[in-house]
């Protein structure tokens, strides 16, 4: 159970501070509000390096915080499939947990926002252009990357990293993945990160908010999915694993 | 003694770096005028890493800086109830010593500043939009990520950290919350470093200032003092202590 | 064969990076359209950093990732001529594949981007002002100051680096590069990182593309290329190796 | 003799980025043109850190690049005063050599910025207010505390650094110097980060420069030395010496 507990507890991490840095750049009078992509994108990358010290600290030192990267796990090995898909909804929760934090932490600034994009955006992630295919295919791509790149940092070749180095590393890594590949959809990369706070945002008695894009929910879902999947086959045929 | 010395002298060199960039961001004609939030809460990050590093060097290993790291370790055993109090003090005098510090670094740039509500915020913080229910839940729950990120990243499932890494990655936590959770409040987090640099700017003759804002001064205080507590039962309600 | 492929994949992920994060803030309706020099060259850095990881992960240790570092190793004996121009082959071959995989991922977003100049930006350098002796000067030093950095921090006074920490430190050279040296021609430093981008950017079906500007292209090959030679030789007369 | 050189070779090192990201951010044309205060104080973050490097690499394990950590050191007995005053000058002509560098790396760049002060500015400080005592002060304030902190984090309670970490440290030391105490004067914190390039200022044949503000030099050259001599003192009494 504390592992179930502490990918739930480390994913609600990554959300406070992720959901948090978007709404303290974004939400009106924040003071924050204006501050910009690179701003958001170390905010995300500092949430998720906190976010694997809880998991690994509560018990759950795999520390996935993402459907995605316990399903390449499974593929794998390391988890049976009840097992993920049990690691996979409390991810989903801590997700939710997480935006909730995120709402009462900025309670007064929800009413003063009159775009209800914005609010929605601080919740789940929305395409620069929607285009589904490419909409897609940009998620695929990243989950990809993100996975395939958290095999190299843990790869036998590049040695036994030192306690707390592999955590900061992860950091890094998603704050590459926002400066870079961040743009055309925001990079989910995470179906609890994005779906988790999306039932939030649907939820929460929000001041002002708009509708939560179900439409579009189910790309950051199943693009960081099949993600998983190019992942694990880039990291086979690369002699990663 | 020295105990009480190094927290004295960490605190204040956490203020002289973070009143410092509040200072070099927000007074006329500094050459960062405007250089914005990512900036404020950089300078903060590099501080807090920089104040831990200057208490362990003057014989303060805790280096908690901050009486609500002081209260959470007391309610766990570290401090007995008269030392938690001394060491409480002696965090406040050096938030006190650190914003004469800075005012004296900034001296010519006072008098060209016309906001009197810029001059206040180097020293202290105050909420973007005030309502003391909210203003009070925003430092209760970042106060209460604060020290729980504290215990998570020492805890020992992560492993025994290398040498000056721990104080980084303070600092990285530190970068984080200001990222993330700072734009409602101005993420205080310390009563010591709002009220110290208070009374600071309430004595020192600061060309042109204006009042103090005490009707605020107390949310600062006891937000993170609960948020204290809460940590607290958080941290052993998920089994990292 | 693995060493080649390493090169291969590293220098790919360098691209993926790289050309990435010049997309995000030069293209279009992206999220992260005008976030600056600062973001930009964060993405360089933590994507060398990944590319180094990616290629010690497939079996390339050198993780040279740059025709100009195998050139400068080749003189110090670490590649004999034959292994260090199929080497470069590698890399280039890299850098062509990571500029496929930005366009990939930024695939609505070539159409909606008017000027052509920021289009071909995204894949290969440019000068501020065009002036052959200058520009082949800057990359000239640019490139020697980068190769003499990596052998200073990997030279044997400074220790060995624990694992992990030489690619990190490796990114922030490249942080430093950009930060400092960046400006008059965008850095190139790296015949790989500029050439093959450039023939994707060539042969790709981009929307609304502009020339590849070939009159140009010389220079970061050649300048990078002689800085190898120029850093050997500081660092065999400076006593780093 | 090797001391010598590597203090030459850091501070030179230290001077192409420290000058260099100064120049790329305001010279004309420059792709970094008005990046701002934040990436400057990175730049030559990552500068000293690279300096650290490269002086340990070429012989100068203290890797001072600064006579005023050269006198704080003089003071503790780590130098002869005369060979204390040979390491001066050997930084002082490291300061100069990098200007020379980052005069040619910007070649065409000193024609097309009309502003003098600029072309000045990325050779040595200036006061954003003119005032000696204010200037005097800000730079003795802020050089005793670079100084301080270099001995807390190399203190002993801290513990033995990892390689390559204390040279990162030192780089976020002065990550934080910029962040924070920069704006009033600079930062110079060192005179042959100021004296040197300003004397390749004067010499250089740069095209349209203006004087080199000989009035105001004594000031980053002074205002160092007495903050030397405050820092060995508040080391002292601390206990961290």
């Amino acid at each position: 159970m504390t592992n179930l507990f502490g990918e739930f507890f480390g994913t609600m991490v990554l959300i406070i501070f992720g959901g948090g840095v978007v709404a303290n750049c974004l939400l009106s009078k924040s003071k924050a509000e204006g501050a910009g992509w690179l701003t958001i994108v170390t905010g995300w990358a500092m949430g998720v390096m906190l976010g694997v010290f809880s998991a690994i600290a509560t018990g759950a030192p795999q520390a996935d915080l993402n459907p995605a990267v316990t399903l390449a796990k499974t593929f794998l090995g390391v988890y049976a499939p009840g097992h993920a898909v049990m690691t996979m909804l409390a991810e989903l929760a801590g997700g939710f947990a997480g935006g909730v934090v995120v709402w009462l932490a900025f309670l007064p600034h929800w009413e003063v926002t009159e775009d209800k994009g914005l609010k929605l955006a601080v919740f789940s992630t929305g395409p620069a252009i929607r285009n589904t295919f490419a909409n897609l295919l940009c998620e695929i791509i990243a989950t990809t990357v993100l996975i395939t790149m958290i095999f190299a940092i843990f790869s036998k070749p590049v040695g036994n990293l030192a306690p707390g180095f592999g955590p900061y590393l992860v950091g890094m890594l998603v704050w590459a993945l926002g400066l870079s590949l961040g743009g055309p959809t925001g990079y989910a990369l995470n179906p609890a990160r994005d779906l988790g706070p999306r039932i939030a945002h649907a939820i929460l008695p929000i001041a002002g908010k708009g509708d939560s894009d179900w439409g579009y929910a189910w790309v950051p879902v199943v693009g960081p999915m099949i993600g998983a999947g190019v992942a694990v086959a880039v990291a086979k045929a690369t002699g990663m694993l």
